[in-house]
């Protein structure tokens, strides 16, 4: 899975994803300090997550494996709203 | 999934992928501002995308989950046109 | 899916991958313009391309939806001879 | 698989990838003298792994081959733990 | 598929993968005249490589596809030892 950042959302009218009014979620991958590491990718939401919380996305057929997406057209999903992260032996704790 | 910008088309006159005429778009992937970042790949249309449409592409095994790519031998489709990008506390709004 | 040139092919005595005899081609990841653009992977064959050919890969699971490939140890495959490529709205036509 | 070593762990109270409280630890790819070689990724633990231990992380559908990961929303999980990298004919033994 | 070179092994003594004893090899990706090109993966060997072999790996869920690796929480195989590549139109001969 992916540590990554909920930095905007994506309304998309024409969908056959086959999920209804689906919550896509604009998330940049990120480091354990939160700072923003390479592309953003358009994630499901399956927790409620918002603005700037730090999230857990998982990715390929992994993300059919809900109730929300079982047979869904979707590839990316936050499954987690990060509580803490602990890094061993590290300076500045950020891998 | 990965937004994207249709930029062209792309037609094949020998295809096993066992879908008749299928519509194979160029997508850039793009950032919020539709700027291009990284290398086009090929996207099965499901929604009538045209140039310059701003998309949602999924990948992998999930773009099998349509009836129109069910069993068929397609890695990326079009799931979604884009209508709004909402980005949060950004200057520029393009991840 | 990819656009892709032909480049070469590879030959393997051994092979458990369960094809009789696969026709493993060398593909160069380019450009609408034909200019590779990264590694080259090895696909099989299924449209009878040769060097130089322009084509289409598929890759993942994808590449298993086929009489051929499936139930194979197959990760990229070709679907399609390139025939034209549109590219709207752009100088030089490659993306 | 991946050769990774672990760096530390990743807490998230909200959680649907369907495991009763998983145990979700930071990894680094490395190279065969454990240094870090690009971007942590985020691996259910398998096999009891702690900090700086060298671990093999399988990814993908894969990933849902255990008892403990059938049908649950996870890409990635530490199989193993590494005993003994051997690297044949080369100076420093670090691919 | 990707061309890759055997460069050594990794041990592993606790394991969930499924497999009695798996042959783990360190394998670089590399181009057609051998050399390294990008960093090392684990791959199970499924045609007896060693050392300094140019071999075909598979990854994916079509790691799956052999008798030995069926529902086994692998993502990479060496499926093919090559016996020749041949190079259409180069220089050089390496893609």
């Amino acid at each position: 899975m992916k540590l990554g950042k909920v930095v905007g959302a994506v309304v998309a009218t024409t969908d056959v994803a086959g999920i209804d009014r689906p919550s896509y979620l604009l998330v940049e991958p990120c480091d354990t300090a939160g700072r923003s590491k390479g592309r953003a990718l358009i994630a499901m939401d399956l927790v409620g997550a918002g603005p700037d919380n730090i999230v857990i996305v998982a990715e390929g057929s992994s993300t059919r494996q809900t109730p929300l997406t079982d047979k869904k057209a979707v590839d990316a999903v936050i499954v987690g709203l990060v509580d803490r992260i602990d890094v061993a032996n590290r300076r500045g704790g950020h891998p």
